[in-house]
């Protein structure tokens, strides 16, 4: 950490598509000050840049940290993103295209500001203190609207040639399989995902096989929450189980071709749905994922939940400006 | 390379199911020497070995350098194995079992030996000297009897946690579809290696739609080479090149799911069928591809054929082993 015994102060920050969260942490990785704030992600993109930045002030605040004592903010976005530049490309749900992140928050903060994909981000967050942390090799997967995915190999965070390495959500299962959002067919997010299973619920909700799910949700895909999908398990409505089973088995596929290419040590899984489902859930991907890959490859390979849940973003964008401003001093 | 300008030589090794070939290089890469024998795989292990030492002897012996003079042996073998002790654990088609090949053979000639699955060992070769050159991002793929993959990320060899990461070959791409020598089903190898193709050749055979491969092989599938295939589309048989069309797409869907994890800067397809088919099957592996996989990481990807055919695993196991060396030196 720090060249001496002075405490030093890094932001974390995650930048949502519904919510954003700032922390403050001292070199121990102690939080010493938090903050929230609606992204309100279809105002103007300056609009939205105020809301970050008073998030990051609220934070700082908390924590009784001036702006001057700041050593480096590292965020979280969702991509596509050039984290070389630190520019926000274009990202579904924010009205941010193009947008300069890393370079305003350098002027506004005097410090320099790493950016990169949320989902890598995150990964790297369970990587260094959560439920990755001892292990080398680790591939995070995040189902929920969507599914991301992350890379950490041989210890450090793996990008690739764009920046944009881990779409396991656009592995494509099922060729000519169901619509995805990013314009393909039977990509893994599109047969798996909490809006691929929320397809599903409506359909058997329409059909009189979800009775739960229709007195909470109706007919309504946008009201088929994770919350949903669960008191449908809980109940015991079989087809919704099979739903649910069928979305985790293809999550188990997807992480088993995984395991093939590149024989990860773990595999965590984060989100909403295994937060929300658990043990059912988790198991189901596991089962799948040893009964596809291969025996010498799965053989050691750990499959667990997420640890960190809403704070992984942050703590993996602090702990990457830190090991940016390691670099850098080396250099 | 070396600390002084005196030359150092390396042998690299390519231990074959079918033929083993071994090259004496110094220190600017130049071939100084090379051996070929026959494997004869089945034979006892002791017999194997036995012609592994020789093989070496014969090209230190063309090169003019006495085993005093070598530094280090690199190989590239089947897997598994495992890398770290320099032990062969299991190869179909070699009768060589637990069998500790790098002990045995620092043993026999002096010097460090490092040992690497073939075809990670191949792709390092085509990163170092071929058609990888000047890359960061790499994925190798080598459809032939079977389908091998190899990764160099980051500009370094990755084999994952257990050594034996890049088994593209068993990505699962059609769930409960053909058996595959793994053991399961529908994966990538079951549907698009030679194997593969040739079932569906002696299947078009036996119906009277590809007669040039009745010709040459009748119905049996051992008899079905890349040659025969090669015909068979040079001929216009219709059917004979709609399977291997659908075998190449399905390379190609394959490639785009690791274009999707990995974000390579290139990929390069070696092995026998595209060194026989060449254009036709490198096209339609790449315009796949660019369908599946998305947009934002697949723009820049260059798909191109392996340049350095039988040479790309003993030069990969050169490089390996005088990598090795350079960090034990540095350490």
């Amino acid at each position: 950490m720090g060249k001496n015994a002075e405490p030093t102060y890094v932001v974390g920050f995650d930048l949502g598509g519904t919510k954003m969260l700032a922390a403050v942490m001292d070199h121990q990785d102690t939080i010493l000050g938090r903050a929230k704030r609606k992204t309100k992600a279809q105002e103007d993109p300056e609009v939205i840049y105020g809301r970050i930045a008073g998030t990051i002030d609220d934070a700082l605040q908390e924590a009784g940290i001036t702006k001057s004592q700041l050593l480096g903010i590292g965020i979280g976005s969702p991509g596509p993103l050039d984290s070389k530049k630190g520019v926000i490309l274009e990202t579904p749900n924010l009205n941010m295209h193009h947008f300069p992140l890393a370079d305003r928050l350098k002027k506004d903060f005097g410090c320099p500001v790493v950016l990169e994909n949320d989902v890598s981000t995150g990964t790297y967050g369970e990587f260094m203190f959560g439920a990755g942390k001892g292990y080398k090799h680790v591939l995070g997967v995040f189902p929920g609207t969507g599914i991301g995915g992350g890379l950490v190999l041989d210890g450090k965070l793996y990008t690739g040639a764009t920046g944009a390495a881990g779409e396991v959500g656009h592995m494509i299962l099922v060729p000519h399989g169901p619509m995805c959002g990013c314009g393909q067919q039977g990509c893994l997010e599109a047969v798996a995902s909490r809006t691929a299973i929320a397809k599903d619920m409506i359909h058997l909700a329409a059909s009189g096989d979800a009775p739960s799910v229709y007195d909470k949700a109706g007919t309504d895909l946008k009201k088929v929450t994770s919350g949903v999908i669960l008191q449908a398990v809980d109940a015991n409505e079989k087809k919704a189980k099979a739903a649910v089973t069928r979305a985790a088995e293809y999550v188990g596929l997807a992480v088993a071709n995984c395991v093939n290419l590149l024989s990860p040590e773990i595999v965590i899984i984060g989100g909403g749905l295994v937060e929300k489902l658990g043990e059912f859930y988790l198991d189901t991907i596991e089962r799948t994922m040893k009964q596809y890959a291969l025996p010498f490859l799965v053989k050691n390979v750990k499959i667990v939940p997420a640890k960190l849940g809403d704070d992984a973003v942050f703590r993996g964008g602090a702990a990457l400006v830190r090991q940016a401003l390691e670099t850098a001093d080396k250099a």
